[in-house]
């Protein structure tokens, strides 16, 4: 299973495209798609639906496993990172692909087996499960394949419950 | 001129198509898109884009005035209209549209003359500009051609000014 993780954002949006066979996990591309912040939200947004497209196309994921959203500090960059978040969906579901979300504390629970783990730990825990000599820089595309590592786990572990699915599909 | 008057949202969007010559309004059509509770977030932005692009391709506007969005109350509801608002966009900057975006405050302001007007007498003014014999029902409808009477006599009285532009463009 071809598993593309994504960390939501407008400025930068994490990616991760991860494989994963009999419990084995395999880092097959990360890193950010970004978009500067001098032009206009219509034309980051734009640009977001292109590069997405384009990874899909590329890496031929399976489905995805995206962050879900919550925002009790900043709404003004939580406004932004939605409207992000919406193309990422389109992109997505115009390439046929399902999508997961998980929260964060599912991400931590699921990737460091605590879901107040520190990011550190996290991160060093995609790092060893990948079989890597350094944790994928930067933060967000680290993040994006602690997304896709939980969606492989959870879903592994839903098919020897012997249930459909448990996460939210969006 | 034609300006397309959008109010944003991911269950009903408001929709209103005008047309503005010689201080003169003309409603050409207004009406909402819809999309039903039961089915996926992507389905439902899928949905929301494909039937914007419909519009647009249709009436053919000069340009979007679409509301810009604040949340105090309800974030939860705020950031799934984020991410209808993120695919409405889109849809403009995929048509080559220019989008304008506009303050409740604003809307009020320039069609009833007063910013903390009510709802009431924005819809009355509505009616009354674009010399129709009923307000366009739903509300959501008479929203967005509130927005479109807006960008009119905004970027009327820019060209007036000589000035290019005041208002945001996203």
């Amino acid at each position: 299973m071809r598993i593309l993780g994504i960390d939501p954002g407008i400025a930068t949006i994490g990616f991760g495209v991860l494989d994963y066979e009999n419990n084995n996990f395999s880092l097959v591309k990360c890193g950010v798609i970004t978009t500067p912040p001098h032009i206009s939200l219509s034309s980051r947004l734009d640009q977001i639906y292109n590069d997405l497209g384009d990874l899909i196309g590329a890496f031929k994921p399976d489905c995805v496993s995206v962050e879900e959203l919550f925002f009790n500090t900043n709404i003004t960059t939580g406004i932004s990172v939605a409207h992000g978040r919406g193309v990422i969906l389109l992109a997505c579901y115009k390439a046929n692909l399902t999508v997961y979300e998980y929260t964060p504390l599912q991400v931590k629970q699921s990737v460091a087996g605590y879901g107040r783990a520190e990011k550190k730990q996290v991160m060093e825990m995609v790092r060893r499960l990948c079989n890597l000599k350094t944790v994928p820089k930067p933060d967000d595309a680290a993040d994006a394949v602690a997304l896709a590592i939980c969606h492989a786990r959870s879903s592994t572990s839903l098919l020897q419950k012997g249930v459909s699915s448990e996460c939210s599909t969006i």
